[in-house]
Protein backbone atom coordinates (compact mmCIF):
# COMPACT_ATOMS: atom_id res chain seq x y z
CA UNK A 1 0.00 0.00 0.00
CA UNK A 2 1.24 3.12 -0.59
CA UNK A 3 2.46 5.49 2.83
CA UNK A 4 0.34 8.50 1.48
CA UNK A 5 -1.89 8.61 4.42
CA UNK A 6 -0.77 11.88 6.96
CA UNK A 7 -0.51 10.90 10.56
CA UNK A 8 -1.47 13.45 12.57
CA UNK A 9 -0.86 13.50 16.62
CA UNK A 10 -4.47 14.51 18.75
CA UNK A 11 -4.96 14.91 22.43
CA UNK A 12 -7.64 15.31 24.68
CA UNK A 13 -6.52 17.30 28.23
CA UNK A 14 -8.24 17.38 31.31
CA UNK A 15 -8.14 18.66 34.70
CA UNK A 16 -8.55 16.18 37.74
CA UNK A 17 -9.22 16.07 41.51
CA UNK A 18 -7.74 12.73 42.87
CA UNK A 19 -9.33 10.07 40.80
CA UNK A 20 -12.47 12.83 39.46
CA UNK A 21 -12.27 14.36 36.57
CA UNK A 22 -13.01 18.16 37.11
CA UNK A 23 -12.13 20.31 33.63
CA UNK A 24 -11.89 19.96 29.99
CA UNK A 25 -12.17 21.60 26.81
CA UNK A 26 -16.26 21.90 27.25
CA UNK A 27 -16.02 24.09 30.79
CA UNK A 28 -13.04 25.50 29.48
CA UNK A 29 -14.72 26.78 25.92
CA UNK A 30 -17.70 27.83 28.28
CA UNK A 31 -15.61 29.61 30.47
CA UNK A 32 -13.49 31.31 27.99
CA UNK A 33 -16.76 32.87 26.82
CA UNK A 34 -18.14 34.02 30.37
CA UNK A 35 -14.97 36.03 30.59
CA UNK A 36 -15.63 37.55 27.40
CA UNK A 37 -19.19 37.83 27.12
CA UNK A 38 -19.78 38.39 30.95
CA UNK A 39 -23.35 36.74 30.48
CA UNK A 40 -23.70 32.61 31.20
CA UNK A 41 -26.41 32.56 28.07
CA UNK A 42 -24.77 34.46 25.92
CA UNK A 43 -21.75 31.63 26.30
CA UNK A 44 -24.00 28.69 26.47
CA UNK A 45 -25.38 29.87 22.85
CA UNK A 46 -21.46 30.69 21.68
CA UNK A 47 -20.94 27.34 22.80
CA UNK A 48 -23.86 25.53 20.98
CA UNK A 49 -24.84 24.45 24.82
CA UNK A 50 -28.65 24.65 25.86
CA UNK A 51 -28.15 27.21 28.78
CA UNK A 52 -29.43 24.40 31.03
CA UNK A 53 -26.43 22.55 29.79
CA UNK A 54 -24.33 25.04 30.56
CA UNK A 55 -25.24 26.13 34.10
CA UNK A 56 -25.36 22.08 34.94
CA UNK A 57 -21.13 22.17 33.75
CA UNK A 58 -20.52 25.06 35.86
CA UNK A 59 -22.13 23.54 39.14
CA UNK A 60 -20.51 20.28 38.05
CA UNK A 61 -17.01 21.82 38.10
CA UNK A 62 -17.40 23.61 41.27
CA UNK A 63 -18.58 20.62 43.18
CA UNK A 64 -15.45 19.01 42.48
CA UNK A 65 -13.30 22.07 42.80
CA UNK A 66 -15.32 23.22 45.90
CA UNK A 67 -15.60 26.85 45.23
CA UNK A 68 -17.50 29.10 42.40
CA UNK A 69 -15.85 29.46 39.19
CA UNK A 70 -18.23 32.35 38.06
CA UNK A 71 -20.50 34.74 39.76
CA UNK A 72 -23.72 36.01 38.52
CA UNK A 73 -24.46 39.62 39.92
CA UNK A 74 -27.87 40.21 41.63
CA UNK A 75 -30.41 43.10 40.57
CA UNK A 76 -29.38 46.57 39.28
CA UNK A 77 -30.84 47.64 35.88
CA UNK A 78 -28.91 45.59 34.03
CA UNK A 79 -28.34 43.03 36.38
CA UNK A 80 -27.50 39.29 36.09
CA UNK A 81 -23.95 40.22 34.87
CA UNK A 82 -21.41 37.16 35.58
CA UNK A 83 -17.35 37.25 36.04
CA UNK A 84 -15.59 34.69 36.46
CA UNK A 85 -14.07 34.43 39.82
CA UNK A 86 -10.46 33.66 40.92
CA UNK A 87 -10.05 30.46 40.97
CA UNK A 88 -11.98 30.36 37.41
CA UNK A 89 -9.21 32.29 35.60
CA UNK A 90 -6.96 30.26 37.20
CA UNK A 91 -8.17 26.93 35.49
CA UNK A 92 -8.94 28.96 32.73
CA UNK A 93 -5.11 29.84 32.41
CA UNK A 94 -3.59 27.04 33.11
CA UNK A 95 -5.68 24.52 30.77
CA UNK A 96 -5.61 27.50 28.00
CA UNK A 97 -1.17 27.55 28.43
CA UNK A 98 -1.46 23.69 28.49
CA UNK A 99 -3.35 23.34 25.79
CA UNK A 100 -0.76 24.91 23.64
CA UNK A 101 2.15 23.87 24.52
CA UNK A 102 0.52 20.12 23.10
CA UNK A 103 -1.08 21.36 20.15
CA UNK A 104 2.78 23.23 19.08
CA UNK A 105 3.87 20.22 20.31
CA UNK A 106 1.76 18.09 17.66
CA UNK A 107 2.82 20.78 14.93
CA UNK A 108 6.50 19.74 15.16
CA UNK B 1 -15.15 24.63 51.37
CA UNK B 2 -11.45 24.42 52.49
CA UNK B 3 -8.98 24.80 48.78
CA UNK B 4 -6.93 21.62 49.91
CA UNK B 5 -7.89 19.57 46.82
CA UNK B 6 -4.71 19.47 44.56
CA UNK B 7 -5.84 20.15 41.09
CA UNK B 8 -3.97 17.55 38.22
CA UNK B 9 -3.50 17.98 34.62
CA UNK B 10 -3.80 14.91 32.54
CA UNK B 11 -3.97 14.13 29.04
CA UNK B 12 -4.45 11.38 26.23
CA UNK B 13 -2.69 11.19 23.44
CA UNK B 14 -3.06 9.43 20.20
CA UNK B 15 -2.21 9.46 15.98
CA UNK B 16 -4.98 9.21 13.31
CA UNK B 17 -5.08 10.00 9.66
CA UNK B 18 -8.25 11.43 8.49
CA UNK B 19 -10.53 10.65 11.35
CA UNK B 20 -9.29 7.35 12.11
CA UNK B 21 -7.62 6.29 15.06
CA UNK B 22 -4.20 4.51 14.12
CA UNK B 23 -2.29 4.54 17.23
CA UNK B 24 -2.40 5.02 20.99
CA UNK B 25 -1.61 4.35 24.38
CA UNK B 26 -2.12 1.06 24.52
CA UNK B 27 -0.53 0.40 21.14
CA UNK B 28 2.84 2.13 22.18
CA UNK B 29 3.19 0.34 25.13
CA UNK B 30 2.83 -3.15 23.23
CA UNK B 31 5.33 -1.88 20.48
CA UNK B 32 7.86 -0.64 23.03
CA UNK B 33 7.80 -4.35 24.90
CA UNK B 34 8.07 -5.80 21.38
CA UNK B 35 10.74 -3.48 20.09
CA UNK B 36 12.58 -4.84 23.75
CA UNK B 37 11.71 -8.33 23.84
CA UNK B 38 11.34 -9.27 20.18
CA UNK B 39 8.29 -11.10 20.74
CA UNK B 40 4.38 -10.73 20.71
CA UNK B 41 4.10 -12.98 23.06
CA UNK B 42 5.99 -11.62 25.70
CA UNK B 43 5.46 -8.34 24.94
CA UNK B 44 1.51 -8.94 25.17
CA UNK B 45 2.27 -10.74 28.89
CA UNK B 46 4.62 -7.29 29.98
CA UNK B 47 1.21 -5.58 29.22
CA UNK B 48 -1.21 -7.67 30.16
CA UNK B 49 -3.15 -8.72 27.19
CA UNK B 50 -3.94 -11.77 25.83
CA UNK B 51 -1.74 -12.58 22.51
CA UNK B 52 -5.20 -12.83 20.82
CA UNK B 53 -5.64 -9.12 21.87
CA UNK B 54 -1.99 -7.78 21.53
CA UNK B 55 -2.31 -9.04 17.41
CA UNK B 56 -5.53 -8.28 16.70
CA UNK B 57 -4.44 -4.39 17.96
CA UNK B 58 -1.46 -4.26 15.57
CA UNK B 59 -3.48 -5.71 12.74
CA UNK B 60 -5.68 -2.62 13.62
CA UNK B 61 -2.57 0.00 13.76
CA UNK B 62 -1.57 -1.57 10.30
CA UNK B 63 -5.21 -1.56 8.24
CA UNK B 64 -4.98 1.77 9.24
CA UNK B 65 -1.38 2.98 8.26
CA UNK B 66 -1.30 1.08 5.28
CA UNK B 67 2.23 -0.97 5.91
CA UNK B 68 3.31 -3.11 8.97
CA UNK B 69 4.73 -2.70 12.53
CA UNK B 70 5.94 -5.72 13.49
CA UNK B 71 7.72 -8.50 10.95
CA UNK B 72 8.19 -12.07 12.78
CA UNK B 73 10.77 -14.31 11.52
CA UNK B 74 9.76 -17.57 10.16
CA UNK B 75 11.99 -20.82 10.45
CA UNK B 76 14.60 -21.40 12.36
CA UNK B 77 16.16 -23.24 15.89
CA UNK B 78 14.28 -20.18 17.05
CA UNK B 79 12.09 -18.98 14.56
CA UNK B 80 8.91 -16.54 15.87
CA UNK B 81 11.53 -13.42 16.50
CA UNK B 82 9.37 -10.48 15.81
CA UNK B 83 11.20 -6.96 14.73
CA UNK B 84 9.92 -3.64 14.60
CA UNK B 85 9.84 -2.29 11.03
CA UNK B 86 10.72 1.47 10.31
CA UNK B 87 7.58 2.65 10.58
CA UNK B 88 6.69 1.00 14.06
CA UNK B 89 9.66 2.98 15.14
CA UNK B 90 8.82 6.28 13.39
CA UNK B 91 5.49 5.81 15.60
CA UNK B 92 6.95 4.89 18.12
CA UNK B 93 9.16 7.18 18.84
CA UNK B 94 6.96 10.88 18.00
CA UNK B 95 4.70 8.83 20.24
CA UNK B 96 7.25 8.65 23.10
CA UNK B 97 8.82 12.09 22.27
CA UNK B 98 5.13 13.90 22.50
CA UNK B 99 4.29 12.14 25.31
CA UNK B 100 7.01 13.19 27.24
CA UNK B 101 6.29 16.74 26.17
CA UNK B 102 3.07 16.51 27.06
CA UNK B 103 4.20 14.59 30.65
CA UNK B 104 6.44 17.60 31.55
CA UNK B 105 4.22 20.24 30.54
CA UNK B 106 1.36 19.04 33.17
CA UNK B 107 4.15 19.37 36.09
CA UNK B 108 5.03 22.85 35.26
Amino acid sequence: MPKTRKIKPNFKLWFEIGESYVFGEGAYKLLEQIKEKKSISAAAKATHMSYRYAWALIKEVEKHLGEPVAKTQKGGKHGGKTEITKAGLSLLENYKRLKEIMTNACKL
